[in-house]
C-alpha cells in the first residue's frame, strides 16, 4: 500500500508503531520494522546510554528504517535530541509540545521529524516549522491525551495542512485504517494493539488484561489535575480518581514509578497499565507481522474491495 | 445511497437528524425529511401538547417518514411513549437509557424503535429487546455524552449485534459518513452540522459561534458530577466549570434553563450551547437539502470514486 507516508517513510506499509515509555523497546520496534511498518523506541526519562543501547540492538535486529520518540517534557530532551543525530536515527516523533529549538539541527542532519500534535493550531506551527507530517491523536488513544477525538480531529487537520496526516488513536484493525483514510489521513499510528504482539514484552498480567479489556474497560485520570492519561480500570486506577477527587495535586506522588510497575511488575494495585479505548476489540496474541499484514489486508479489501 | 438503514427507515439518504431539545422542532425536521434524510422532533421535556403540535406541523411539512426521540429521564416519558402510538408516528429513538418498558408496544404498534446506546453491552440488550437499529454516539458530539469515541465504539458494536449500527458523533461531511462506514455503520446521525442549518431556528448568536468555532471550541462540563455534556466555550461554560470544581451538586442548579437561554435568548453569559467537536469544520449557511446532498455527493466518491 503506497501512500505519502511510505513514502516519506520509506516503509512497506504506512504504520507507526506508537511510543510507548517502557514498552517500546528494540524487541517491538525492530520487529514492527521487519515487518513493515515503522517501528519507534519510546525515550521516555532513560539515561541516553539506555536509549543508545535500544537503537542499536534495533540495528542488529532490522536493516528497515526506526525511529526514535522524544517526549519533550522529559529532563534529557536535549541529550536524547543530540542522540538522534549521533546515532543517525532516519526518523524522529516527538510528544508534548513542540520541537521548535531541535528542528534546524535536525533538518540539517537529514532526519525526517514528524509531531504528535493535540490541535490544529499546533498542526499548522509544525509545517511552518518545516515537520515533514503530523500525527493526530485522538482522545481514545492509550497513555496520555488531549481533547480532540480520531474522527473530529483528521479531517479539520487534514483541511489546515499540506504535509500527510497520520491518524492515531482507536485504529486496531483493517476499518480503522479505512475510516483514517477517508477522514483524509495518509498513515495511522497504532499503540494499543501491539500491547498484545507476541514480541511486546510487558509483564503477562498487563497482555492478559487488555486482551480481556471490554468497549468500556478503560478510564482516564488526572483530568482534574490537567494531565489526563487513559489507563485499563484496575484497582489502582480507583484509587487515582479517588485521590484526585480530593487532592489532584498528590495524584502526581502515586504515579511515581506507576508505568515500571505495570510493565514490568504486572502490579494492578500500584501500576498505570495505559490502554487505549479499542483494546476491547482485541482478543488473540499475534505476531507484529500478523498484526500488520491482516491489518492492511483488511483496509485494502474495505478500500478497493 | 442503499443501505439497510434506508430501508429501515424508508428514506432516500442513511441520515437522521439529532435530536437536540429545544432545537428539534418541525421546521428542522420537516427540512430535514424533504431532503431525504429522517428528520426528528425532540420530545425533550415539553407538555404533551406542545409535542403533539410539532408532529402534526411536520406532517403538514413533508409527506416523507420522520420521528420523535424520547429522552428516558424525562419526566413525561410515558405520555410521550403513548404519543408515538396515538400520533402513529413511525419511527422512535430514544436516549438516556433503556425502552425496554414500551418495546413491545411500540413493536404492536409498527414502530420503528432505534435506541442511542452508550456501550456495546447495552447494544447486545437493545437488539435482544428488539430494537430494530441502534445509534453508538461518541463523546465527540454535542450535548450529553458517554466515555467512547465514534472511532472505538463503532467497529466493536458492528462486531457484537446483527443489526444496523448508526454511527454518531464527529460527522458534518462525506469523509466522516465514508469512515464511519468503513467502521462498520450502515447509517448515520448528525447533530452539530444541523445547527448551522437555515431551517434550524436558534438564536443568532448560536448559529454564529458554531460557525465560528475551532476544533478546540468546546468544552465538556459535568463531568465531576457523572454527567458530562459537551458545549461551545462561552463566559458560561467557564462558570460552570468553577461551580463544579467546588461544589459539583451546585451544578443542576446553574443549568436550569440554560438550554432555552442559549437556544432563545443568544445568552453567552448564562445558557449552555451544546455543540460537537465537529463544529470546528463548519463555516457555511447551507439549507438541509444542500448539506445532505453534498456530505452523501462526498461520501459516494469517497466509497466508490
Amino acid at each position: 500500500m503506497n501512500t505519502a507516508v511510505t513514502k516519506l517513510l520509506k516503509t512497506d506499509y504506512p504504520i507507526i508503531q506508537g511510543s510507548m515509555a517502557w514498552i517500546a523497546d528494540a524487541s517491538l520496534a525492530g520487529a514492527v520494522s521487519n515487518a513493515g511498518g515503522l517501528g519507534l523506541i519510546a525515550g521516555g526519562s532513560a539515561p541516553v546510554d539506555v536509549v543508545r543501547a535500544e537503537i542499536q540492538k534495533t540495528r542488529e535486529l532490522t536493516d528497515k528504517p526506526f525511529g526514535l520518540n522524544i517526549m519533550l517534557l522529559s529532563p534529557n530532551k536535549d541529550d536524547l535530541a543530540q542522540l538522534v543525530l549521533d546515532e543517525k536515527v532516519p526518523i524522529v516523533t516527538t510528544g508534548a509540545g513542540s520541537p521548535g529549538v531541535y528542528m534546524e539541527r535536525w533538518k540539517a542532519g537529514g532526519v525526517t521529524v514528524i509531531p504528535v500534535v493535540a490541535s490544529v493550531a499546533l498542526a499548522v506551527r509544525m509545517e511552518r516549522l518545516g515537520a515533514d507530517a503530523v500525527i493526530c491523536e485522538g482522545c481514545e488513544a492509550g497513555g496520555h491525551i488531549g481533547d480532540l477525538t480520531t474522527m473530529s480531529f483528521v479531517p479539520q487537520t487534514a483541511d489546515a495542512v499540506k504535509i500527510p496526516v497520520i491518524a492515531a488513536g482507536g485504529i486496531a484493525d483493517g476499518r480503522g485504517v479505512a475510516a483514517a483514510f477517508m477522514l483524509g489521513a495518509s498513515g495511522v499510528q497504532c499503540g494499543t494493539v501491539f500491547l498484545t504482539a507476541d514480541e511486546c514484552n510487558i509483564h503477562e498480567n498487563y497482555k492478559q488484561r487488555v486482551l480481556d479489556a471490554k468497549d468500556t474497560g478503560t478510564v482516564v485520570t488526572g483530568r482534574i489535575g490537567g494531565h489526563p492519561a487513559r489507563c485499563l480500570k484496575t484497582p489502582a486506577t480507583r484509587k487515582m480518581l479517588a485521590i484526585e477527587k480530593d487532592n489532584p495535586d498528590a495524584l502526581e506522588e502515586f504515579l511515581v514509578g506507576s508505568l515500571r510497575k505495570a510493565v514490568q511488575d504486572g502490579d494492578l494495585e500500584e501500576g498505570s497499565f495505559m490502554c487505549g479505548q479499542i483494546a476491547g476489540m482485541l482478543n488473540s496474541r499475534k505476531t507484529c507481522r500478523e498484526i500488520i499484514t491482516d491489518m492492511f489486508a483488511q483496509a485494502e479489501a474495505l478500500l478497493h474491495g
